[in-house]
């Protein structure tokens, strides 16, 4: 009822709560990105319930996040691996981790570091500007209605009230 | 508990999860962002039950995540601003956005834009690495214990694994 709900809305954010929206997806996915890819790997490693992990397994495949790979046929046995969907979501736990080391860590520092690749060093994501590569934050932007922005005359209540609002949320710096 | 839980582990994730980690929470922070301040509008916006909301709020507000003002005193009424550390989860709703986009907005098209102060066009934020400006993505970082990782000597059993299993994680590429 609530999943409907928020992929109905013309919000991208409320869209991919809707994909990720409570606290087990975005971790499961975090170990399948770490390569922990397994069912009783996954479960072992999380302490989440095997009803739970299995519900929410067949919810991230059928959303096209993670794909489901038979590795064993006698006895039957798979493991999951990133989509190019779910390796871009997980671009947004990178900056899921930015702000809570920043925010949340504490005196003890970040719980992982990330080694780039391109230069060697460890470093975080910072949000530059697809257009002029120049830093981009929620403080630098005008929020305009896209094309994708609910129409009136085809939305009901919530949908329209929504879209005003977005307007009106336009001028905001 | 769930709440306790992962705002426990050694995992900025799990951390930040713990502040933002259900739907209406993300979604109140992008009202509020959008200059949707008051109790009335955000609960009409969301089509929230007044319960919930106030509950969301009040937490949001213990996080440093919102700041309470009070805009008239009789009769007393307040308005929710966005702090710093609101603020900056702000930039993670924009890569939120990024990926709804991409991957969840159909022909539509995005249902909102935004227009970058700096170069005046629209775009939407890409990932740079802090340390040499490149792109840094999920498929170009290595992840490798921080200092903050969880010391197997004072942890609990799933702390202990999360960490030994994070380190087997590093080679990721």
């Amino acid at each position: 009822m609530q999943r409907t709900q928020f992929g109905e809305l013309a919000c991208s954010i409320a869209r991919t709560l809707d994909v990720i929206g409570e606290p087990w997806s975005p971790l499961i996915l975090r170990d399948v990105w770490v390569g922990i890819r397994r069912f009783d790997a996954i479960q072992a490693d999380l302490g989440i319930s095997r009803k739970v992990l299995t519900e929410r397994l067949k919810w991230l495949v059928e959303q096209g996040i993670l794909d489901r790979q038979e590795y064993s046929r006698r006895p039957p046995r798979s493991e999951y691996v990133l989509t190019a969907k779910g390796t871009e979501l997980c671009g947004l736990l990178m900056v899921m981790v930015t702000w809570g080391d920043r925010w949340t860590a504490g005196d003890a520092g970040p719980p992982v570091l990330y080694r780039h690749h391109d230069c060697g060093h460890t470093g975080h994501p910072e949000l530059h500007c697809s257009y002029c590569d120049r830093p981009m934050n929620a403080g630098n932007i005008d929020i305009l209605p896209g094309p994708g922005a609910a129409a009136p005359a085809h939305s009901g209540r919530g949908t329209s009230d929504r879209t005003a609002r977005t307007r009106r949320g336009a001028g905001f710096r």
